[in-house]
This record gives structure tokens, sequence and C-alpha cells, in this order.
């Protein structure tokens, strides 16, 4: 259930029904260790709207590189419905103190900048398609092509979206949140258990702003093109620089800015 | 600095110069125990736009229960320009346990909705003051007296911005930052820093939607009616219920939805 009814008062006096998007929090949690002794490791507590939780977990752990894209699908379990468990498989590496956001130890955060740079170009990063060129009239076309699909955004008009396409502007997958970071791990974890990532060749559309926590997770995805509809971050601009992106802000109808690696986008 | 510059190329072929919002990270960290024994514990890092820090530091421990309105206002120390200590008297009870949000034991963060919830019921909250009430036509002008203050907006498209306004409709403190909690903790921790809250009398305005967390920070804040320009989500509507605080939704010049406790808003 994604969204729910609730009665409210218009201004003009009446009152009427109004769909609101549902707003829970999930625990993602981690068992991972040797066979004989299992560890279980609050990883992350998330605001997200209910639906493809388990993409959610598996985008999520991909962008913070506890999971890889040949990585064996671990498994995972609904403890409660606000309550997802990862089970690492027993060989598997795991880093607890990489991860740990708060505390007397240092801090490894998801969304900690310079720390967190240092960390990504550490890793081993799924290299964006170089031979990706897209018509610039073609890109300004993607945000409307995503629209009937926001069927949350419709309804409840309090979702963000983020949509992959083709380089020939098919639309392949969208998903939606409260949160525009769940938006994106859903649209990665599902590319991830269906095993049709890296997204090394995919334009990924945001219908909001572009921040650098959106550009890791492209850059932990292998994204060419990251198109959003409302504006990038310094940070978003710098990390996009140094990955590779093609990084654009402002899509309208008719027009874009075009903010990193502009060679993809041919006139 | 708020702002910066970077090139762009445009749609059209031509380059331009664009103002993007800046996003850097900042470490909050927390020093307490006694005079003998102080301990270091990091609270919190999150990507804000640099400039009012010790607000966005005190507005946050003061959501977060580790600051009262009559607190004595702890000493912060600028150790980086990514860093914030702030020094909380000997006598200062902390318990980090209920702040710690990822590990191995249980967790007790900001944005986990139930645990939120009762935590947050828990406590002793300034109560909205009950004989607060606004005219429809007064608070239908509010986010238009708010936008020429969005200076930031104007000039990079991407930040979000919250207003605090007198129940008369005067514009009291305009905060503005890449996330919209941190404008919000920059606006509560002025108040706090200046001794001019809590905000039992105040009109809160938000540029964008309300979700639960936003809800949260105007509970902890005694705010009596929290006012978006976009969509509130279903857990911020379940709140606002609870705590008490009038909430409104997608308000436009002419109109606006009501989700909570009608009665401070005159027809």
């Amino acid at each position: 259930m994604s969204a729910r009814s609730v009665e409210v008062r218009h201004s003009s006096g009446g009152t009427r029904i109004d769909s609101v998007a549902i707003e829970e929090p999930l625990e993602i949690r981690i068992h991972h260790g040797p066979a004989s002794q299992r560890e279980r490791f609050v990883f992350s507590t998330t605001m997200r709207t209910p639906g493809h939780d388990i993409e959610l977990a598996l985008g999520l752990l991909l962008a913070e590189g506890v999971l890889d894209w040949d990585s064996e699908l671990p498994t995972t379990r609904q403890t409660s419905d606000n309550e997802r468990s990862v089970d690492l498989p027993p060989g598997h590496p795991f880093d607890p103190a990489r991860h740990r956001r708060t505390g007397y130890t240092s801090s490894a955060c998801g969304v900690c900048g310079l720390t967190s740079i240092t960390h990504l170009l550490e890793r081993a990063l799924p290299e964006p398609a170089a031979d990706v060129i897209v018509a610039d009239e073609l890109l300004m076309q993607l945000p409307q092509w995503m629209r009937p699909q926001q069927k949350l955004f419709e309804l409840t008009g309090g979702v963000h979206a983020v949509g992959r396409f083709s380089q020939g502007g098919e639309l392949q997958d969208v998903q939606e949140d409260v949160g525009r970071h769940n938006a994106f791990d859903k649209l990665v974890g599902s590319a991830l258990q269906t095993r049709s990532g890296p997204l090394t060749r995919s334009i990924v559309v945001l219908s909001g702003r572009a921040s650098f926590e959106l550009v890791q997770k492209a850059a932990a995805a292998g994204v060419p093109v990251l198109m959003a509809v409302g504006a990038p971050s310094s940070l978003a601009v710098e990390l996009a620089e140094k990955v590779g992106i093609t990084l654009i802000g402002f899509a309208r109808p008719t027009e874009f800015n075009i903010y990193t690696h502009a060679g993809r986008v041919s006139p």
C-alpha cells in the first residue's frame, strides 16, 4: 500500500478526501559473519514508501559498497512491516566499522562528502560507457515520457520519481518514493535483482534536484548520463566531474543545462 | 559562502555561468560527561549549505531532545570547515544509547517513525498555543511574503526555505538550505540562541513538502500551525494529529488543504 485516504478541510470550508503518500520507517539489518557466529548489524533506518522493500535494501547495499554487481544475491527476510533483514553469505566480507554513522569511533557514513568521495573512488566502480551519445532533442523528452508512469505522484503529489531509460529513449523502469534516495535505491536494487545491471548504458532521470548522494548512487551503478528536472548542488557537480558522469540539470521540454562531461550530448 | 559559480553548457550549445547551491558535509560532535572524563560522541553528519552552522547544531539537538528550550546554551567550537563540536555542560544528562543509529545495539534514530513518535510523546514538549487563530486569507499570502527573502533560491533554484511568521503575518526569520531538515534546524536553533522561542505562537511555512521529520521538529519547537507548499506524507498527518499541530498542505495563493486541527483557521 503506497497511498492512504484522509479527510481534509479545504480552505473554502468544505471537506474532501485527499490521498497522501505513505511514509513509514524501514530498518535494514545485516546478518553477517561465519556460520557458527552470525551477528546482526543495524545498517540503516529510512523513512520510505512501502513497496519494493527488497529492491530498496539491495540498492542501498550496492550504493554503500556492501554488494557488488557480481555479488551472490543475499537472501532477505521481512521480520515485520518495518524491518528487513539481509543475510550475507558466510564468506561475504563485511566491515561494520565502515558503516557506523554515530558513536565513539570515527564515522564512515553514506552522506559525509569528502570521506565518501574518497571511499567511492577507492572502489572498483562500473565504468560508464564512453560511447553513449544522446541527442539533446531526445533528452528533453524524457521527463515527459516518465510522467505517465508516476502513478503515485499523480495520486498524491507527494513523491519523487527516478526513471531508467535506454540510450534510445525506451523507459525501462520507474520507481517512486517519498525519499528520492529510496526511489534511486529501488531502481538500482531492481536492476541488481533481475541481473539487468550495471546501468553503464542507461540514462537516469530524477524528478527533483540532484544532490551529492544521488550522484554517488549513480556512480555506484555505472550510470553515464544523469538528468535532473531540478538544480544540482555544488558537490553533485564536483562528484559527477570526478567519476565521469554527464550531469544535466533544470531539464525542461525545450532546454537544459549540462554541468559535466558534455561530450555525451549531441546537438 | 552558500553558492558557487560553475560553467555550464546550455542545450542550445553556448556556455554560460550558473550558480549552484553549496552542499558540504557537517559532522556534529558532542562532548559530554563529567569534567574529569569528557567523551566525544559523533552525533550526526549532515549534508548542508554552510552558514548558520551553530544554529543548525543547536536546532538539531533541540529536535532530538538533547537540549530543551530552557537548557543552558552549550558552547560550540568549529574544529574544521566540516566539523562542529558542541560542549555540553558537565552536569548535562546525555544518553548516547538513545542516539546511536547504526550498530549492534538497538537503534534509536531521529527518523524511525514509530519509535520516534513514542520517544517524542514521552518528552515534555512545548504546548502549541490553543488561542492562535489565523484567517485563511492571511495564510494564503504567507508563501508569497516569504519568497523575496529566499535569496539563495533566487540565485540557485536549488534550496528549500523554512520561514517563521507571527500570528499577524510578520515574517520573523527565513532559513535556506539544500536540506529542508537543516533549514528547519537553523530556524529553531536561531530562536534558541536568541531566546526567542519556543515557537508556540508562530506559523512556520515550508517551501516544499511536509514529512514526518519536519512535523517532529515542529512539535519539538511547539509550533501551532505548520504550512507546506507541497504535499504532506501519511506519517506527517498522523503525527500532527497526535501532537496538536494544524497541518496545512498544497498552499496556493487562493486555496489550501487543512489536514489536522482545522479549528485554528478561520474562514
